[in-house]
């Protein structure tokens, strides 16, 4: 019988994917983090089996070497006495078997990898629901990113005028953001249609009024270098504006996501898309 | 015996005060406004007795006289099948006043004028109370400074460092503006301290760092010709920040928060103070 | 024989269109001028013809009547000892007629008026040449624009990267901005190519990109209520980025262009044409 | 007797501080550079000596090694047939050693290293004019920011009202950041005073409207996690702002500045201090 362990008692951690981008950042929270403790890591490139995942991602000596044992790995985090969560950031053509596997073992899966098809996703619901597992599947771990889009909604019931600029690096090669066209989608749903017109407008510049997103509203894209990812949402009014913009800098940002993600599935007893959702 | 009035039918609206600044826009606000009906006005000024509000403010006419009469046009609202609703951007000498008038003939007063003091306050409230009259004191009609302010209590859960930039034309006097000071208090009584200091800090030039307000937030004011009404909101984090910005352009910009308490005000039965208690 | 007056003697100024918009603006501006005296305005309205035109404008009585008499009024300030100017705001079918008439006088015109054809541009350069008459053609008086984009043209020597963003309100019908499309010309004279592609870029929605103007130069069009005029040149380079801003929220911005334009025409022996040949 | 170069031969280039944080940026910097051709490296570090720099610094093999040897390095330069330059990224306490003795054996000095003292920067001024070598001593090699700050000098020509609000992450110590001292002090340099009061203002709080700088102008600090390097310059007028904002994000931002000032420099026969000079 599982007893969920008092808050105080360290929650065990395994990162697959360690030595990716966004694998190395989650090891330097995870070891930062109070009441994370982590036990285990896995990586693919065999030149860095059985290394210390500290040394290898230059944050100094973990004493954590790294294996490519997943199966191995989560018998091992089955055995603690706390609910172990497995946080994945590896690969489209893997994520779908470490989570599967990682559920049957009982360790709570975090993913942060994309790619999983809607019906991957919904094998490792109905798996996760029998299994009585929570489970969390987040595409986007910015809590900046949800807050804004909350607040975004939130303004909707006051404003239907709204346009949102995103401006990222120009090596970005498609527009809009994924984020943008998220966030007009949420404001779509909402049963409104924005920006009624006050005039019949003439572009005379094709594109200059940007791309026409879910009811009415207006994405522009702007790819500089120098940018980073950055996306801010107009709402206008006679005589006033109002403005929710975020920006990113580092990859840094999303490890508050990836914590908190990590404490609220042990919460969870099913699949759960979204980090919003966890908020 | 009361009853409430069905959606369709129009509120009646007396404005106090329709020749001021705020007055003005009010008038032409609810003149337009659907499911509102604009049977009087008052206005102090000697000069303008008996003309038509709607020549003297410049909007074409609305065939209202102006009147000095409160307690007539209060009698005279009171016949009305619908409750009646009277905005008053008056004086600070005559607010309280009118608004206990307003109360004893059951007209609802939504009240804009600044200067009632906490005892006048407490009086008004209680007198609201007895006749089970509602009695809305807003001072401040911005939905989008309230949409700011509960968009940076949400954004407070997940982010302790907050900095507070606010931009006004040059001639305003006082430095933090109201709104800014009031922002700090709302994100100060949420239990939490602010801006933990990373590393020591020198202020080379006394008060390059802003305004030190509420549990460490820091306040900024920029004093402009050309700016109007700005504030500005900023929270960070590692690798990111969040942004939260205001830009008051026009008076305009209050009368959305005006007409919904003319709306809000018939379904309280007392004295609520605050555009955010109706948002 | 013409002598240059001392800086120190006001110059005597006609304003024509003086009750339009923008002559409001320019009668309140010229009034107040140091070294300027406003000795007769010109309007067509029949019903202000005799008033005195601080009193139409709503700034006090200025004790100069309006009056539709050109000729009559240019041989007027012809006889003043300091060479006179006329500010021109009037109409497109006037002001070709109204500025050969100034340089017939030897009044020097400031011409605000748009709707000169090529043709008549051309004629009036060569009549003012002939006269030896200075005279100036502005369509933007906005002396911000232009230091916005002298400061581009600055940039560009740097970057060669940069997209405009330009805000409206939402009863604006055109896009893109006039301004925004002569800022791209300005920058696309110089003999570069702007944003050399990183990637190949996608639109997956279609004008996300905004509009394609010279050289490679993006520029994209918000447009809501709220907003007055806006405009954003945003240069990027790998780990930069330079950003000029011009925000326009009053009609009075224009006047310190119109002041200057008095003073400059003075210095001159023939037609110019804009604001930037006399920063 | 030393010729110029052809503009098609590269210039031989000497980095010394290679392997710290700006000079690991210039080795690719100059690395890529048309025209430019990186010929050795100096460093400290007894590790890495005889180490191939770009090995070292992670951007694949340069075939450089490093040395610390100063004097060999300086004379293996000077029998290149194109006129060598030394970048000098080190410390106070060599910096000018290295500067001397590059100057000695001819080779151009371009120096990003801070600490010297106006002493010695005149000492070798005068050993750099008796040599006819050219030398350029950049404390800020950001052209963003010369650009920035010479538009502020052309904007301050018409208007007299400015305040600068400086952003930087918040391991920053001192408030307000040199660069905003020293664009007030530009500002503060041409002969007026800004910001004539239009009221009688009143601190609420200490500190809200920011330090005052030189000549009216005043600095606003913002610190924050997830800022970097972030500087804007706010005009105002009556109906209308200009702003220049630069944003810094990555030390990537400098080396076009770098570069610039290897080939400026060859055009030199004295010291030369200040990345403006240069532009």
């Amino acid at each position: 019988m599982t007893v969920t362990p008092p808050p105080s008692a360290p929650i065990p951690v395994v990162i697959n994917g360690a030595t990716g981008k966004m694998g190395r950042e989650t090891v330097k929270a995870v070891a930062q983090a109070e009441g994370l403790d982590l036990i285990a890591v896995l990586a693919r490139n065999p030149d860095h089996i059985g290394q210390d995942i500290g040394e290898v991602i230059g944050c100094g000596p973990l004493e954590i070497p790294i294996t490519n044992d997943l199966e191995g790995t989560l018998a091992f985090a089955a055995q603690e006495k706390q609910i172990p969560v497995m946080v994945d950031f590896t690969h489209p053509d893997a994520v779908y078997h470490n989570v599967r596997s990682a559920i049957a073992y009982g360790v709570r899966p975090v993913v942060g990898t994309t790619g999983l098809s809607p019906q991957q996703l919904q094998d490792l619901a109905e798996f996760a629901d029998k299994a009585s597992v929570g489970c969390l599947v987040i595409p986007n771990f910015s809590i900046g990113v949800v807050l804004m889009q909350q607040a975004a909604i939130q303004a909707s019931r006051f404003y239907n005028h709204v346009e949102i600029i995103e401006l990222h690096h120009n090596h970005k090669a498609d527009a809009p953001s994924g984020t943008a066209v998220q966030t007009a989608q949420l404001l779509g749903e909402l049963g409104q249609t924005y920006n009624p017109p006050a005039v019949q407008e003439t572009e005379k510049m094709a594109g200059a009024r940007g791309a026409a997103a879910a009811e009415g509203i207006r994405i522009h894209s702007v790819r500089l270098p120098g940018l980073i990812a950055h996306q801010e949402i107009l709402f206008g009014a006679p005589g006033e504006l109002y403005t929710i913009r975020h920006d990113t800098s580092d990859r840094g940002c999303y490890m508050p996501g990836v914590v908190l993600a990590v404490r609220k599935v042990l919460e969870l007893k099913s699949l759960v898309y979204g980090l919003d959702k966890i908020l």
